[in-house]
């Protein structure tokens, strides 16, 4: 095997996650290029970083150029681009078809039904008649509205009442909308790496918590609420979904899980934040995971070490610019308790400035630790 | 507490002690700044990187007026300089002061037999006469050789035969050596970290074996091979050792452990050798608990989260230059093998070209794992 350190590895995208994949690997003393507008929290840890719109299919050839390997940390980049470079024999992890695949919820929904993993009942929005007549084929008062493209952390989501959408509410298009039944059941991820000889290993399944009205996930943790049988079927059926890429990479599977049914509810083809938390509690985190499948290493082991939990630090109503931290002080005397901040100079509603990671050797500790962290509070710069 | 980000803080050199301190704290995205020779470990993770001798004045005020807070990861720098600053009201942990005690071995003995701390007997070789009778005070037929300045990873220690010095044998110069009885015991190492209010912690005591012609370490482990007693006399000595020189800072005690003694060997005021598994097996790596002392937050739970032991790579005799890693896939695909890389370019006989920390769930385990993670071989590019 080669030394690391020789290896270049191009992301696109250079937002937290890009970070963290630097970060946890940083051991490997490794070449990262970004590639991503300025003051993206990755600038100052790429050996180059490219400035250029996710989308700039010039700036992606110049990185393809530099890097050994191409993957990216968010899902609106430019497919075409990439299949371009793909046809001309450069790696890039996952392939980008899946991207195509995943960008629009619609044809996710579509490609998943066909390989027989369960999803929410839904229904395209293709036409007037379609959010007229065609949601009544979903049940429940309330359905979920989905923009199938361009949403990312909550956006691009909505809860509303049926009888709204009769009076004429359209918040999203017709063609690129679907509206799903609502499902009240518990929410569930599990992140699974594949590597490009097909190996497969899946990270310990987390309970999530979602905020009511940014669809943010707001805490999660891996002391699971559910039954033996249906944490097997979470774990069965994210297996099936990410190998059903036949595709190298890390698949974060979002799934609800009801008294009857488990089913897949969304698919990210990356590190995601429902695996924040195995930078501390796993063997290997899903960041250096990631990295280990560009570079064609074995995969790591993905057992929990101890039982973690997860807290978003979101920027609150309230606070609009730079911001403080306050009661960090509190949360740094706690043992178990690790405060990650993405370097975000400005604070706006509902966007993730950081996350908080607790560890514990038991159930009952980690909660009184989450207690701890969640005394946390962002607020306006004085 | 303001956020961790605005927070700049300068290291007067930039190996792998400062790659690390930068790498366990960059989830607090600190500014870092470096000072050292081009080509540095740190040079590719400095937000300002200062391309200047460790000993060079003006580039020390230079570092000290775009940061905080100044530290150093190596003894081996202008005390002289950080004295003038301290005396213009920079922030400089450990103070320069306790630098001039440590940077000078004869010193540094006197130091802590003043504060009665056991230190192993010796003698200061100051004249020829020391070299021809002077000697004769120590027991033993070998004796520990030191020079009492410019040592560092092994260098400027040998161990002969007195008979060698009679013959002449003369490897210090007088005045900068002095000799020690070569004590054959178990060696223990102790991390404290002393924060600005003066508040203490201690790191689990490491049980230490050394290359007997490097004299590197070669291994450590958390799995004591002493009594109880002796482990807590080693706790009570690092503490007095560390407090006794009324600084901030992060002090890394070496002792041995006899029968019926225990003595301090060396203290080094800074993250150290006998700290890197640290990152993996504790709530608090060495290396934030030194930031965490320089940013004057509270210190860090020190808890051992699993038995640890930790190997390092070393340069073999017959590689020079450019080196590549074998059998690296076999520790890749073990769960609790951390490879840390320092960003070496080449390839030197007794060189430290990074680390491996293996953690387990219990010492059976752990020492399995180290069976594996001495597979790793340095060998000679291709």
């Amino acid at each position: 095997m080669i030394l690391p350190s020789t290896c270049k590895i191009g992301i696109i995208g250079g937002g937290q996650l890009g970070k963290m994949m630097f970060e946890q690997t940083a051991r490997w003393n490794l070449q990262f290029h970004f590639l991503d507008s300025a003051d993206a929290p990755c600038e100052k840890y790429a050996t180059r970083f490219i400035n250029a719109a996710l989308t700039d299919r010039e700036a992606i050839r110049q990185l393809a150029t530099i890097s050994d390997v191409i993957s990216y940390e968010i899902e609106h980049v430019n497919t075409e681009a990439l299949i371009e470079l793909q046809l001309e024999g450069k790696k890039i992890y996952p392939y980008p078809q899946v991207l195509q695949i995943i960008q629009d919820k619609g044809k996710q929904k579509q490609f998943l039904e066909r390989m027989q993993i369960p999803v929410v009942p839904y229904v395209m929005l293709q036409t007037e008649q379609d959010w007229q007549q065609g949601i009544s084929r979903i049940q429940g008062e309330k359905i979920v509205l989905k923009s199938r493209t361009g949403g990312y952390d909550g956006k691009g989501v909505e809860i509303v009442e049926k009888k709204q959408l009769s009076e004429g509410y359209r918040p999203f298009k017709s063609g690129n909308a679907l509206a799903e039944k609502c499902i009240t059941g518990k929410e569930i991820a599990v992140i699974v790496a594949v590597d490009t000889k097909g190996n497969t290993q899946y990270y310990p399944p987390v309970q999530m918590v979602f905020d009511e009205k940014s669809h943010l996930v707001l805490f999660l943790h891996t002391e699971l609420d559910i039954t033996e049988d249906q944490k097997k079927k979470c774990i069965d059926i994210s297996l099936q979904s990410a190998t059903a890429f036949a595709s190298p990479g890390l698949f974060a599977i979002e799934l609800f899980v009801t008294e009857t049914d488990v089913y897949v509810n969304e698919i990210a083809p990356r590190p995601h934040n429902s695996g924040h938390h195995t930078i501390e509690a796993c063997y290997t985190s899903q960041f250096e995971q990631m990295v280990r499948i560009l570079l064609e290493m074995p995969l790591g082991s993905t057992a929990l070490i101890q039982p973690a939990a997860m807290i978003n630090i979101v920027g609150p109503e309230e606070v609009f610019g730079s911001y403080v931290l306050e009661k960090l002080d509190i949360l740094l005397e706690q043992p178990g308790i690790y405060v990650h901040l993405y370097g975000k100079k400005e604070s706006r509603p509902h966007r993730k400035l950081g996350h908080i990671t607790i560890v514990a050797p038991n159930k009952e500790e980690l909660f009184n630790r989450v207690k701890k962290a969640e005394m946390l509070r962002v607020i306006a710069a004085p």
